[in-house]
């Protein structure tokens, strides 16, 4: 059985780890793996325990809530380790949708997906099985942007989705949507070096003649492509890649940093720590 | 003996390559190794030919001449394969000076570092043997930076150097200046994605949580760190690395990608096309 | 359109080049794309062409031939540039075909999957869509080895097969089998920092605690997996990485390789060089 | 400070964190970094935790000593953080030798270099500063080669050596000798896929083809080249690499992947586990 996991956060001071380590313990439970960082800018201390055991739930949980108040700690604790739910936002572009139905097809990633979202029909996929997962067509123009997120919103429920994926989703969330799915919403986008803005990114590198081109998957804030970031990875072009050239290898990129990205934090290896992520590898 | 060398670019139409390997061939040469790059994009057309042979040097230049009449070519000849001289600009850090000088030392690159210039005295860098050459302590403040340039460009022509290297220089030179040297003049500076302005960049990548860190090695233009990108390359970074963490990890990217501009430079391997380059690669 | 491509190999001496321009550009057509590589250790030079124009094959063909004949040169001429059909074997595990499907799907690579081999039922594929694909269940077994490979190439005659890809394919094909299908049956397979004998690689590499695991793509020849190599690929692992962890992670690596080593040969970018390869990258 | 570092392995069973982390916190001290392995098939738990605080010393120990008891543990305490004594063993290739000098020039290691010991001159290293440490010309012949290894140990002894680095030295150490060492002598070799056997490896890589060429960093066994893995990393070449141009990327992997396992090192950040070894990265 794969371990629970507990995670969280306090101002450092002295005696968390042993009050932790001494709390799972008395409850019945052993620590299968520990990490923890301390953050020296902020004094902020962080910490994820994988452990098992025949401990009781609520008596660990009543032992954190002593725990948590005495140290002024958030946490946040998984002890079932049901797949997460994660419902996948989708534009024209299917790359990493097929990718990550293809790694819950061969049992890799602890997840269901439990459903994808596209403002392109359902036949823009129709080579792709999407094994059971409910399919939701949610057109947008500009005058039903507001309606078209009241309806996600409506599918995020429905769905009971842990985990939002914006897998080449073209379309920017509103400030509202963003704030309600503040460190579960991930996304993936283009990075170059140095960066573009704009429209046509694979292009303006091109003319630019970069020689690397990358991806980088974070959480979605209200500032576009500005959030925490979970995972990137490059690779090397040069100049007689055509811009469909590194549209190409973006594509590799891309569909591997956001399963990496995804795989961190179903595994509850991610933290937010302000403007950046803590990330315990495997 | 090292191959000579002959680049030429010119608008791209047919029978370029067949002319050229005519007039090689009737010169009494043999090409070794030839390569070439159409852009589909402007119409430009590159190639890069390194050939041997008893044939004589002013025959070849003659129908050099005729041949670039005919296809408005321009084009450049290296028959002499004599180390090129090379100045090295450095300010207080000295990773990327120590490890040419390394290369030198080894042989592997086919230069000779002909002076170093520094905005610090030699003290500085008293642990590095400078192989014989020259120092040249040029400081600089706010009032003498004119006549500091000009003191630059006296040593660049006494030492006759045919490539100038920003190893680290962290002075920004005149717009004059850097029309002088263009095509000639290499600087590294490290890269993140996304991108940082401003002072203490390491120390701003650590702050936004990046999962990479770069260097790109460009020719310098009058636009700071946009010139023409030679060469760039990234190494992983965790949240755990400290600023300093990443200056250190920055040290040793900085200095391979610089060895390796240098190198495609100092071979005849990079050849500008407008804002980007061409790089044929050994 | 995409341009026609000549491959030649022969000994090399002055003046091929020079003929072999002179050629195309006769013949009418013009040069796209040339690279070329003198073995300096063998005496043997390749080269590579790709060239588009309004010449007649016929005329070109003749020329071709004669020039064959006095450089002593074997070449390879690619006019049509219609899709290759490839024939993929796989066994149990599909990840490869999956990636290779995929990417024909969206269009990336000049071929088509013209049948699928494997000695697993359809079943185990249930998920994959073969995209009108014929399946070919080929169970195989110590007493039927010989007979399976001869329906095997059955299979390869009536399919037209220009490329067998071994997409994981865990039968070892005779020595006779390997004869006949030189120069165009790919393989992949793991590969490690030392390298691992017997089975249960991923599981050796775990015990031996490597910090890196990769994947070979290479032409298959009588010696099992010591083909040349036409690429390869690594990724970085850790202590903490299970075997299945180091099996999932191969996974990745396994389709990138391969797919990367298949777009070379497709494209003709790929010579053998005696034991080795040379490869000419886009 | 730099933080005091215990490492320790044991069994594994319940409650050893929270034992480890309440005695530390009774002695005085604070957590600041804590990293853990479970080795699920050998069942053997690892644990490194750096701490600083103002706790004594002795009592510190008499508790561990305790602890060891009580779970069958061994561990090491490092409580005065001087730099580590490392003796640097090379032949007649010099990179690595210049590139730890350089490191501990800068700072950015924890260690002094406490000598040089070599088979070849000082004459050699004419151009290396060696910063004070002493050199020790220890020549070899096939004869002398007891007498050399003997005089080596006085060298270890007198230099008070923590750690020894043979960083391109081209002996094989007598199975007593390896022995004597165990876990403290680091080697550097180059690492090929497939791998090859005897002399001039990169000469075998180019006549094999391969496509990464890499270095691997690790503990000294009796047996050669095949003691616990530390570090290793590839670096991509072509069939256009000459054997000389294999050995020159092999300089710069080979540095560098020594390096930064001596630092794993110095930092106690590596503990051996069998035939391999558990890393806790910074």
């Amino acid at each position: 059985m794969a371990p629970n996991v507990l995670k969280l956060a306090c101002p450092n001071r002295r005696g968390i780890v042993a009050t932790v380590s001494n709390m799972l313990f008395e409850a019945g439970f052993n620590i299968r793996e520990a990490a923890q960082y301390d953050d020296h800018e902020t004094g902020q201390f962080f910490m994820r325990v994988a452990f098992d055991g025949s401990g009781a739930r609520a008596d660990l949980e009543a032992r954190l809530g002593a725990t948590e108040k005495h140290f002024q700690m958030t946490s946040s604790l998984r002890f079932d380790k049901r797949p997460q739910r994660v419902l996948v936002l989708v534009s024209r572009f299917d790359h990493c949708l097929a990718d990550l139905l293809y790694r819950q097809y061969v049992g890799e990633m602890n997840m269901q997906i439990a459903g994808v979202v596209a403002n392109y029909p359902r036949e823009t996929f129709a080579r792709l099985d999407f094994d059971g997962a409910p399919f939701h067509y949610l057109p947008i123009t500009k005058d039903t942007k507001k309606e078209q997120e009241k309806r996600l919103f409506e599918v995020i429920d429905e769905t009971e989705a842990d985990l939002i994926v914006l897998a080449r989703y073209m379309q920017v969330l509103s400030d509202e949507a963003t704030e309600r799915l503040a460190g579960r919403c991930i996304n993936i986008h283009h990075s170059f070096l140095p960066g573009f803005k704009g429209a046509r990114p694979y292009h303006q590198a091109h003319a630019r003649g970069v020689k690397l081109i990358g991806a980088t998957a974070h959480y979605v804030t209200g500032e576009l492509d500005e959030g925490p970031i979970i995972e990137q990875d490059v690779e090397r072009v040069s100049h007689g890649d055509t811009p469909d050239a590194l549209v190409r290898k973006g594509r590799d990129i891309e569909r591997r940093v956001l399963a990496r990205a995804v795989r961190y934090h179903i595994d509850d290896r991610v933290m937010i720590n302000g403007p950046r992520t803590v990330v315990f590898p495997d």
